[in-house]
């Protein structure tokens, strides 16, 4: 038997950047040689970044990602870092002709072995994700191929992300083929709750492959992707042996023991891969003799994190998903308008934790509609959290635009709306802040929100969260600080805010729930049909009220085409608008007639 | 030998309308009868329209749709026309149990045979496309049947539409298990120069399959998308005998002679289908009798339809996108801002020629840097076109603003833009009109469009189409009159509108030049850079001046935020901007600099 220490490089890389997470690489490289590990796994397409989306499809793009990983491999070596060898994703090409249907160029999803100084294996992956938010049969071609390499004695395999998630392919074949240890990169993005299934997951390919399984994956925010970590060791038998942070960059260093030691011989053996193709495996020797038994040295603590409950979960991801979209773009502060509703209270406060209040600018855009409490409560939060404020009256330029034209009933609401949504894009555009819009999922999925009014901006923090979770998360923020927020106010949320009835106030005495049911009802009703697609028929069957029915699903239908609007927005769920869901907007399918 | 008269029925399904487009589906199938056909052929997924996206995930969608199809089978045998024979194209299931990665339900991109009330064959495209336009391994799951059958003694194959384009597959095994006729129902979409492909395609398909082929192509406009007919009849040695008409639905009838006569044994064959699957030939007898030689009855013409040159080509996809998306969403008229630029003159013709002028609405909305001028041009608009006008001056609503904050520079000239949009978006809420946007794909592509202001709309007629093309169309249109345009006006743009100078009028004396190269230099480099995914050295050795590549990669790149927006316009080119080109908005990769 023999042993090992892994280190798992947990990362949050830049898309695009490939000098700057070159210079990562080598960096997190260095601490794991300092910490005594014998191996580093890094993210999948950690070097360009995932996902990069049509870059993929230009020649430059691929040959840097290919010049840039041969350049870090002699990096390493150069800076004394070549002994340990580091396994890293990154873009490569599979050299096919050119034929119909077939990305151009042939990109692959690759990932590759460094050693002193040199690429010495290259593999990708060869299960394409096309759903959800995938659609790699667009930009990559299949890999065919499963280095097992050496390492002190071990056989070590590679395979990359959706190849541990399909049935047959690499993952089988390191079954057949026999290895002690299969190493995967990942970028697999967050859902609420995947962590479960993830875990599940790891354990079943680890008796089926009948070795110890390292699942590294990304962390960071990327547009409308959250990327949560939730790196996993487990051993053979599926036991989980260490587990990292949620939601942030960590190098877990994990010391696995009683790993086989092989004799098995070099060269390339095809497999079939039991999903109808071949898999040619390519066995390489680095090192054939097992480390001496550990020093006393400090041993790796082989930790595994405490799993976040759910809204603490939830709430990291939206954090997260505004810090790196700010900082990642290049912004250096945020605006939004703040209505002293609960959607603008909670987002402001997402953002203040994700940058800073310093960095936050809340606009009150009081109309002639507005109550007392608005201003009073918008006031309140500004107080309790040290945001930078400005009021901005919209009452005269309203009557200006009526002046000119007339507008009632929907249009003068809308009219409002709009008036705000292009203040905050003319401070926008004057003082560089991004602007940050605060419609929910509920209102969203509903139709309850204006083109061009509270829908305008940059960037939605909440645009995949319900209604009621709005409240529940408004609750547990006022309950909890976390030291990865940036904002140490106690209770930042005015408690008004969070149990007022809500309301748009672009109408004399208006409410929700003039034109909504109760927010648990709609909730409920919305998660059926969008997450789980079920029909009229499913959803009457399922104990939603008829009539109900019949009106949500025309809403929704009818709202498609203020949801194919930017922003994007992070997702939390498996169908967040936009990217998730598509649905033709000229289309006279009904469901309630189906 | 033997002879069949096929009609082509070259239709304009309309999406998710299952009973309409079974209605239409009687309608043309009794005219075919009247004709004397043999055999009706109707389009990729006719029943649903195409493309509809996700819709198919939904189980009741697809009942609907199988449904449909034995309803409408039983329709034509109540209505007396059972005895001939329809291939129709609709969506189906797999019966697959589920796992990861496979479409809910694992839908079938289908097509089905309808013969005395029943529905006789069924089989599924096998090649999924995925890439520009498409992405249907998102959606379908591959066919693996080829069904051939016979009528009146000749042996008739059915393939969907991408079977054709890629190598392998079903009409590989046409030629290998022989036929006399391979029929193909299409939904093919346009784009410019499409038809010179698809003819020889066509031609190489039937050499291959050693028979005649029957190429029956979707007509209309779905969204971005823009089918344009151009169906096609060519004989076994590829020579063409008959061609639909573009963008216009027709019922082409033709007659094949000298068919041979099969006496092949009805049965399911396996063959080796040459991309590593296995195509099962389903083989039965409708009828085994060659009918009798031609009576002297009115032969079917075999008509070759005239081609249309480029810029009838690219206008007459326009005017059909723009009619369509307003007629199959439901609008009664159309609202746009008229500055006196070509851009707007060009896109109110459009819609003039689309719903007729009676039906558009143009707002002139000039501000304190509108030039004498642009009034005029845009009233002499008016009055050739008889639109209906109403002025708007923006001045006292933009002064309204800055009392209320303070703007400077771009931020004020995107006001302007921004007052101007709110302006259009108030009148369609108040009137129901659809807001056409009215910009080009030159200045969406660099960036020259206001976010929320002139980018503000539900349709984009022109967003596909360089400037240079504008003024190319817009003089072409005025030495044209066809007679499916709905406006009968001569001349209907003023020249002054096409000759004068560009500019947007957000500054004292601004012309597009000041920030801009000469637009004949500015679209050569985009359709380079955009079109052909050049990289910067590429660019530069191709001839492009290398600080302008810099320039432009740059403005190219950093725009891609406003060209996440809505709306949608109709594609012309190969990477209209949203969903034929992806590029992340967080992103460091900068072309200039690999």
């Amino acid at each position: 038997m023999a042993q090992l220490r892994i280190a798992l490089a947990q990362t949050n890389p830049i898309v695009g950047d490939l000098t700057g997470n070159a210079e990562r690489l080598v960096a997190w490289t260095r601490d794991a040689a300092e910490r005594g590990a014998h191996l580093v796994v890094f993210t999948e397409m950690f070097l360009t970044g995932y996902p990069v989306e049509d870059l993929v499809l230009r020649t430059s793009f691929v040959d840097a990602s290919i010049r840039t990983l041969e350049e870090v491999a002699r990096t390493l070596e150069r800076e004394g870092l070549g002994e340990l060898p580091v396994v890293v994703g990154y873009v490569d090409r599979a050299g096919l002709a050119p034929r119909v249907g077939q990305p151009r160029g042939a990109p692959l999803d690759a990932a590759a072995l460094l050693h002193k100084g040199e690429v010495v294996a290259r593999t990708a992956k060869h299960h394409l994700p096309n759903y959800g938010v995938f659609d790699e049969y667009r930009y990559f071609v299949r890999g065919d191929r499963l280095p097992i390499f050496r390492l002190h004695g071990v056989d070590v395999a590679i395979a990359v992300c959706e190849d541990l998630w399909q049935e047959g392919g690499p993952v089988a074949v390191v079954g057949q083929a026999g290895a002690g240890l299969l190493v995967v990169p990942n970028a697999s993005p967050y859902e609420k709750e995947k962590d479960d299934v993830r875990l599940e997951l790891c354990a079943r390919r680890a008796r089926e492959a009948g070795c110890a399984l390292v699942y590294v994956n990304q962390v960071g925010g990327q547009d409308e992707l959250v990327f949560d970590g939730d790196s996993i060791v487990v051993d053979g038998s599926g036991e989980l042996v260490a587990r990292a942070g949620q939601f942030t960059e960590e190098l877990l260093v994990v010391d696995l023991d009683d790993l086989p030691v092989s004799g098995a011989q070099a060269g390339t053996f095809p497999h079939d891969a039991g999903d109808g193709s071949t898999i040619t495996v390519d066995r390489l020797v680095l090192s054939g003799e097992p480390v001496e038994p550990r020093e006393p040295r400090e041993p790796a603590p082989g930790r595994v994190a405490e799993r976040l409950d759910l809204h603490a979960e939830v709430y990291s991801a939206l954090v997260l998903a505004v810090r790196d979209y700010v900082a990642k773009n290049g912004f250096q502060s945020v605006i939004l308008g703040l209505s002293g509703g609960i959607d603008s209270a909670l987002t402001a406060t997402i953002a203040s934790d994700a940058i800073g209040p310093s960095r936050v600018h809340v606009a009150l855009m009081p109309s002639r509609y507005s109550s007392d409490h608005s201003l009073a409560d918008a006031e309140e939060l500004v107080r309790r959290q040290g945001v930078n404020a400005q009021v901005v009256p919209i009452a005269e330029i309203v009557n200006a635009y009526e002046k000119e034209i007339d507008l009632s009933g929907l249009a003068s609401e809308n009219l409002q709306a709009r008036v705000r949504g292009m203040i905050l894009m003319g401070l926008s555009n004057e003082h560089g802040h991004l602007v940050l819009t605060t419609g929910n999922k509920s209102e969203l999925a509903t139709g309850y929100s204006t083109l061009y009014g509270d829908s305008a901006g940059g960037f939605a923090p909440i645009k995949d969260v319900p209604k009621t979770m709005v409240w529940e998360l408004s609750r547990w923020r006022n309950a909890h600080s976390e030291p990865q927020f940036l904002m140490s106010a106690e209770r930042p949320i005015p408690e008004n805010s969070i149990s007022k009835e809500p309301s748009a106030e672009l109408r004399p005495d208006q409410r929700d729930t003039d034109s909504l049911p109760p927010y648990e009802v709609l909730d409920r009703l919305l998660d059926d049909y969008v997450e789980k697609d079920m029909g009229s028929q499913e959803l009457i069957a399922a104990g939603h009220d008829p009539a109900l029915v019949t009106r949500v699903i025309r809403l929704v239908d009818l709202a498609e085409y203020k949801r194919r609007q930017y922003p994007p927005g992070p997702k939390i769920t498996p169908k967040n608008f936009g990217r998730d869901r598509r649905l033709p907007i000229t289309n006279r399918w009904r469901e309630t007639t189906g």
